[in-house]
């Protein structure tokens, strides 16, 4: 049993591949937000790496707890499931770093999990090498589907909130030839409802205006280039209207994105990850921060890699982990 | 057979609609024009329509000629293919009127086909009401595909060309799920051949930078997430480079967009319609130039409908038409 904070949000940040540019930029950005600090942070990682980065970037040292401790409210508290990790240098990514970068997952996953009713805790996690963690633990394909399973969810919904606008893919990692395949009314509709339910979360605005984007050119021109509006799409709306007003669409994908950059929209639900992902990334690449819904807690993260060509060398910018950061305070508040 | 000035390149304006903005911002576009003027200017509409936008948004009287006429250098010169249209209203779309349209776009086809050798004329295009062509004239379905069939054309391709960066569906107006059946290496390399041999007109550059994108997300992750990169756009890029060498891809949407706008890359091949117009129309909305190459004379277009909303307000804005005739302009100059 773990002992939380009565009074503030908790935060739990993972810190990702050792040898990737997590462990910098987790203590660059609490660095830079130690002013507007209106969480309790507990740091899952190794302790070694941990304690060297904040030496380097932080400037303070961490709180280090066992589970069963209580944490403190004015420092950063590290929790380290051990072993501690020896000889971890930037930038070389090794059998033994992916692995505690899996456990220190799990136990973040279990500190959240195991939290007291109403604490509320949310959960950021750091980059971690994919193709590593799959060769160790087979079928791992990226946080947000290890989350699902760990926190048996029905669905969950991947969400990437920029300063722009806010776009949520319907079908994700699959090929473009069975987006079409995978297109269901059920599929938008449970989407659409995680979205209205998280919209505070993903616009900061209780009155988001949801648009819903078309699957074919020019939104299928009434059926001409493409059925799937008139069969699918359409009908999705259709419901979803009957538990939130503010959603338009189907609307083309060359004006759905006009109209969101031009603050028009603030929440678009887009058919696919390239249809989204694409403008979303040519105006915030490095700012955006991906979030996942149906969790039951939230759970953000920065939206780049472990990016091990540049560990080490402190030019690892930590504003996609700061944004994470502020949207899992604020969804701590809002909830 | 006509007469073309000697010394200045001929550009040739299609009225489009007669009852939408085209009059009005071809007209508001040659006024603003009219200092940096290096072509002869050929507006082929309805004589009533277009001396009555003349009277209102340009100031000056048109040369009304008949074909076989000199045009004027220092005029904008008008030419009516007849008859007359009676009671043109603004906004109100008629079958006349799109009669009229279309016999304008063919009588200036006509003289571009034409041409004297070593003319190079160039044609703009105002905008059509489609649908009410295609009721007349079954089978038209755009300038583009008319165009391709009047030229002979063995292929065209559409490009946009906007303020931040150009961009070129190889696959148009089809249902997505058609995309990824219709893409071949063959089709990729023919487009990218068609625009390197117009890389000036597209980018202003001579030694403009091509990107390629790819199909699937994150470019299909080495054929975890689609085949089409390595069956079908990696040797369209090899076959690419061998006749030019600056050319990079297959990218991810997501990353491809990002490179555009941050000036990395001028000109973006893109497989389907909305990867590329989403990201484009959404910084560009008003202001992209459509161009259609191989039809073996230079067309542009305004990126936008006949506004029939708005037609006769005076309110239509003449950005994109005057961006389309300063590339025709620049298209002609270069050739």
């Amino acid at each position: 049993m773990l002992s939380f904070p009565t009074n503030k949000p908790l935060i739990v940040i993972t810190m990702g591949d050792p040898s990737g540019i997590g462990p910098e930029i987790i203590m660059k950005a609490l660095a830079d937000l130690s002013k507007e600090r209106s969480a309790v942070f507990v740091i899952v990682g190794d302790a070694g790496v941990m304690r060297s980065a904040a030496a380097s970037f932080y400037g303070k040292p961490l709180a280090v707890k066992r589970i069963g401790d209580s944490f403190e409210q004015d420092a950063v508290n590290l929790v380290d499931p051990g072993p501690e990790l020896k000889g971890v240098k930037a930038g070389i990514s090794t059998d033994d770093g992916a692995r505690k970068a899996l456990s220190c997952l799990d136990t973040a996953i279990r500190i959240v999990r195991d939290a007291p009713e109403g604490a509320s805790p949310a959960m950021v996690t750091a980059p971690v090498s994919k193709e590593r963690i799959a060769r160790l633990s087979p079928g791992f394909v990226g946080h947000t589907e290890y989350l699902e399973k760990a926190f048996s969810s029905r669905m969950v919904t991947m969400a990437m909130v920029g300063k722009h606008f806010t776009v949520i893919p319907v079908t994700r990692h699959i090929p473009l030839s069975e987006v079409p395949g995978k297109l269901t009314t059920r599929l938008i509709v449970d989407t659409i409802a995680q979205v209205v339910e998280s919209r505070y979360l993903l616009s900061g605005k209780d009155a988001a205006r949801i648009g819903v984007a078309a699957l074919n050119p020019h939104g299928g021109e009434g059926g001409h280039i493409g059925k799937e509006e008139i069969d699918i799409i359409n009908p999705a709306v259709d419901k979803a209207r009957s538990f939130y007003g503010a959603i338009e669409g189907p609307l083309p994908a060359d004006v759905i994105f006009y109209k969101a950059f031009n603050k028009e929209i603030d929440i678009v639900v887009s058919m696919y990850h390239d249809q989204c992902l694409a403008p979303f990334k040519m105006v915030d690449f490095a700012t955006g921060v991906n979030t996942t819904l149906g969790l039951g807690c939230v759970r953000t993260s920065p939206d780049h890699g472990t990016a091990f060509d540049i560990a080490g060398k402190g030019l690892a910018s930590p504003t996609s982990m700061e944004e994470a950061i502020r949207l899992a305070a604020r969804a701590v508040r809002a909830s």
